[in-house]
């Protein structure tokens, strides 16, 4: 689906959708292989490559650079979720212009809760793209899906923080560039559920803090961004590190979720429309049976779901973003609930056709599919369950 | 859902769609078991209720009457298919306000290609609600999803057409208002494919039109509306029946497609909607188990995804008259057939688990739920087979 | 399928499962449309046809009588289920051979607990084919499928029993011939959840018992047998009109369900075996786009995966009938809460692919199989709905 | 399920169950973490886990050896099957028992078609386990799953057979201790379409014959068995390689294909067991919003659909085998079909299931789940993808 022209949008919106367009074509797509393939070879796993290193520097040159960040951008959600989609189609394309997970939550976060001190330390290389952050939220001991489970505790000693816990699939943890971690944990136990939780910022180096190893999702280690299992033992931080105070932990992660789900789902959609063309192309291009696939009503079929599975997505996604423009996240609650049950189980679907379509190469190195497939996968586990949202949908349907 | 902020109305539309809301809930909606109920008795089964027509007059003098014609409404499509979705919510609610099939598309035929003569002679009262219409198109011995099959003959001698042939599923032409029927069939089967058919107007009590019986869908026979089987032989109109022109059958038929897909989409989504609602009602008032249905992890599931589905469905056929806003229907091809596929089987999908829902009272007569079912599931044929349109649009997707 | 080498069969049963064929084939199906048609005037609607007579005569006649009690037939219910696949192809093909739902769990109730004079006065006469019976537990004001939710009063008063209460989805009470109730109600609401309910007979001209009305199922009353909402108003019995003991209800009504389970279930293996030769001939014998609907791979898509489930659900179900032979109903509680769930929704949804397959005729009364789709519609209600089900094989899959 | 006594086995086969059971559970299962990672440090990937060798010694010892090859076996295909269910656990399981494919099928082909000696030179040492072999039929360039596309070029040349062209996806191919490839490839282009290829033994070692590369199924490589792209540059080996004749490549094809289904669809039963198993140990354990998981309605929804699917696939599976049995595999086609259907879909269904209730260790290399679903993924395309043998069932069940 080309921009819609329904939704009414700014010059400059439709301006940086052209000019990301544009770069995403002829700069990021031919590079991905040569990025990917930088971390082949063992000792440069968790390496940075430095052809994306370059890819960013161009970028920011451009100004397409901090978008996902309004006050940065000054763009709508309903206008910077369409450039998250292109973004999307490739692993490699929101990093490219800094806007990639989890730094754009957490550099939402410093930017709305962070103290000066915290945003000139922190933001402000985040925002330069100089250093990386991480996120530690789920635990691998308990359901993290709901979120009062959390056991990370965190107490007051004297002028430090004293963290003790485990925290996993702490994504980008283990990029090389990462120096920041921003973690939930129990400041207080005895406190209502909701405010029992707190955020600290902990440099990576601080002593106490282990990468315990990679996890890996479907047999990808996702180097060199990684996820992480981060074990904390008596890690020491300054009183200072508390990001707007204790027990508003949840607070933070409320107002995190919002755009960052836009962002997701619109990512995904982008995935998922490039899974298409690839479909689309290769049942063009390929012969079974005396017919080309795209002439058999099978491939059809899985051609046309896809694309009324994509378009709907999209729209509630948009909508979703259309309704934070207009009354914020509390007000777009349902929305966002419904876009994280849609989104994820539509990319998997439709990547998983495509890859139906391309036989044994579909699930092998030679298409971004299988990978594809296996990032949307845990998108249905990533940030609550499908089965969480639906529960809790059904519950908001039923007031 | 509320109005979705992704597409703009204007201040009437707004307005006009609160007047139909209400008047559905006040006016309508309570008075559909009387309606419904008026022809229960056999003697009864196929005359209007006084009660119907009551209603009707109401919403003529409140101006609520004939919205779906542009050039009486100024409202655009958009604007229009929200009110189509509040009309849909009842099977009675679109005749009460003068908008429902087939009298819409015949009166916008009439609009548009009709003849001066035409206009006046039957356009007039059907504006009026004095008389109704029917459209003969699908024929029983043909695959009719693909319309150059169809084999109803038309030939002309001397001033007049002759007409034989057998039409089916003619909704409509049983109810004792109808007056004319518009009829497609084949003037010269010589001519390139699509200039064969012709449409002509042939009122009901010419002669040689027979109803040679009711169609029933799963078991219900809709009157006093119907679904007829149409019979003609030997049947004799004038020269200027012809509308537009002949061999121009199937410009006239595309032409009607676009916006009726609208509407009857848009009625699903009310139905659905509806269906949803008292979903919602009986999994809240129902214990089983020791806890109400609507604590039930299943059902949730249930009500979560209907919600999902509909909310999609309803973005995306928004958005498919947004493009005839924009465009014209030529220009919204795509987004018309995906709407198609989309409706109706999410109307069944909502509906059935409506059904599921309330158990024995679900299939009985005792909810609108398992004639809103059948209504829906006979809107995957209609008008082509949800594989018609699959298959054409994964063409569209393969250019 | 032919028969499955899985499952041994005595020669007895291949004989008599090749006899029910033949007769099926050379009486029952070429007889359905005269003896459905005899109730299409309504004067005749709750009549019985003379040929339907004939027919049950002929069946008894030759021997193809009351199979369904192992008593006797001497079949295994591995035997007896193949032949009520057989005669579940068509809606009157059950009660042809005296083996219809519900005679014939009433029937094995009286068998298995009715006093010998219970026998005589109502097991003969149902043997017979004289008289018919009907059974009523669910209730409308209450979620049945929590058998322990059932309100029906039954208490002693001298020497009578006094029955209060309503009842729903009393199938069959409608017919002409129906001359006794099962009835479960409540006689004694202190004891422990499963002794409070009991079983008495009810002659339906008991002072009294009213047939409320009747209910439909998606539009068809399915007279002559049909669904009657019954009500009790004061009804009294004697004593001995218990069947086994106070309190024993639950116990009856277990003991009933194996078998009774297995037969529904084949009964929906015929139907869906029928729908699915109806599709495969129209398939091939219809003609869109310029070829046969058999030769479009979305038709073949649903020709096969129709085949798969047909296939798997008859397997599953001899699997269950297999371990009842074995070792009992008990002994096969969880196959039997699996065929429950599998064969309803696996004949509602061939069914609905035939119905797609045939367009308009599908829906309507040219086919069967809109009301084949009721059918196995109620059957993912009656009895339980699935979910009840799904939960309970869960639960014995967590043990 | 256990083992069901419903179907008869001789005596033998209860044992060689019991047997292979209680090895599963007592040597494979709990070393299977010591060979997988036996193979994680890079320097070992290819090479073979002493653990395993040691396994294979002991299975042989006990007469657990080569039960797939009815010669040895002397157990029927049934009874071959839930031995080879049991196998299918672990993706170790089936080679401990030299019952793992490719080497079945090879090892089949040389029994029923080798010559003396090539039986002597390739079938004795596979037998014995000292060797292993691959199977080369797949290309990369064309759509294999129509056979005919074969484009491998097979030429004689004085007394050799030249080869040239590419394979991929011979599984096994990289493992040091293959030493054998039976090669499909076309040697008459001119030839009827079923009789232009033939199948040609080519020790790995042959000049001209490179592994072009390592594919990957998700991100797994499956070392130390890995799936190997082949290039054939003027390979030659000697005439007496040839297999059966010129042109009956399509043959031998053709009857390698029956029992070989059945093990591999055996092997996803039981592997879906065991994620069955897995699941339920988890939603036992792990508790959510104050319940464990099992009492949650979607996950027992997950839970029983899992049951019923996994039931049905295994008694499909056992009827196919039953009818080879009964009457070869020509006979038990269709049969041979519906499986290839049904398990691979089914297993990633249930993997898929056990994954979401896992959450992130689902995905993750903490369970066997993500590894289990690449390779039960892979399963719908190898062999053919699910849509190719939809159709052919589909025109089965036309005739």
């Amino acid at each position: 689906m080309a921009m819609s022209p329904l939704f009414p949008r700014s010059e400059r919106a439709i301006l940086l959708h052209a000019q990301i367009q544009e770069f995403m074509h002829t700069q990021v797509l031919p590079a991905e292989a040569e990025i990917i393939g930088f971390n082949a070879p063992i000792a440069q796993r968790w390496q940075i490559s430095p052809k994306l290193e370059a890819l960013k520097s161009q970028a920011k040159a451009l100004g397409l650079w901090n978008l996902f960040l309004p006050a940065v951008s000054k763009l709508s959600n309903v206008e910077y979720a369409e450039l998250a989609e292109l973004m999307g189609q490739s692993e490699i394309g929101s990093e490219v212009f800094n806007c990639s997970a989890p730094d754009t939550g957490n550099m939402e976060v410093l930017h709305l809760f962070g103290s000066e001190a915290q945003k000139q330390r922190w933001l402000t290389p985040l925002l330069a793209g100089e250093i990386r952050s991480a996120f530690g939220m789920t635990e691998p001991d308990v359901a993290s899906s709901d979120a009062t489970n959390i056991r990370c505790d965190i107490r007051q000693d004297g002028s430090d923080w004293v963290i003790n816990g485990k925290k996993w699939w702490t994504s980008g943890a283990m990029d090389p560039r990462c120096e920041i971690l921003i973690v939930m944990g129990q400041t207080s136990a005895d406190a209502p559920v909701h405010q029992r939780q707190s955020m600290l910022l902990v440099p990576m180096q601080t002593a106490g803090v282990t990468i315990k190893r990679a996890l890996s999702v479907f047999g990808y280690d996702d180097a060199p961004h990684g996820h992480a299992e981060l074990h904390f033992d008596n890690v020491r931080v300054p009183l200072d590190s508390l990001i707007l105070g204790a027990g508003r932990g949840f607070e933070i992660a409320q107002a995190r979720l919002g755009p960052g789900r836009i962002h997701h789902c619109m990512r995904l959609i982008g995935l998922a429309e490039r899974a298409l063309a690839l479909m689309v192309q290769r049942a063009k291009s390929r012969v079974v049976f005396g017919r080309p696939i795209a002439e058999h009503g099978m491939a059809q079929h899985a051609i046309a779901l896809s694309r009324v599975e994509i378009d709907q997505a999209r729209l509630l996604t948009l909508h979703a973003a259309a309704q934070i423009d207009q009354g914020g996240a509390k007000f777009a609650k349902r929305a966002i609930a419904m876009i994280k049950i849609v989104a994820p189980s539509m990319a998997c679907k439709v990547i998983d056709r495509a890859i139906q379509i391309h036989g044994g190469a579909g699930v092998s190195q030679d298409t971004f599919l299988a990978h594809a497939y296996a990032a949307a996968r845990s998108l249905r586990l990533a940030d609550g369950p499908d089965e969480v949202h639906l529960a809790s949908l059904a519950k908001m349907e039923c007031r």
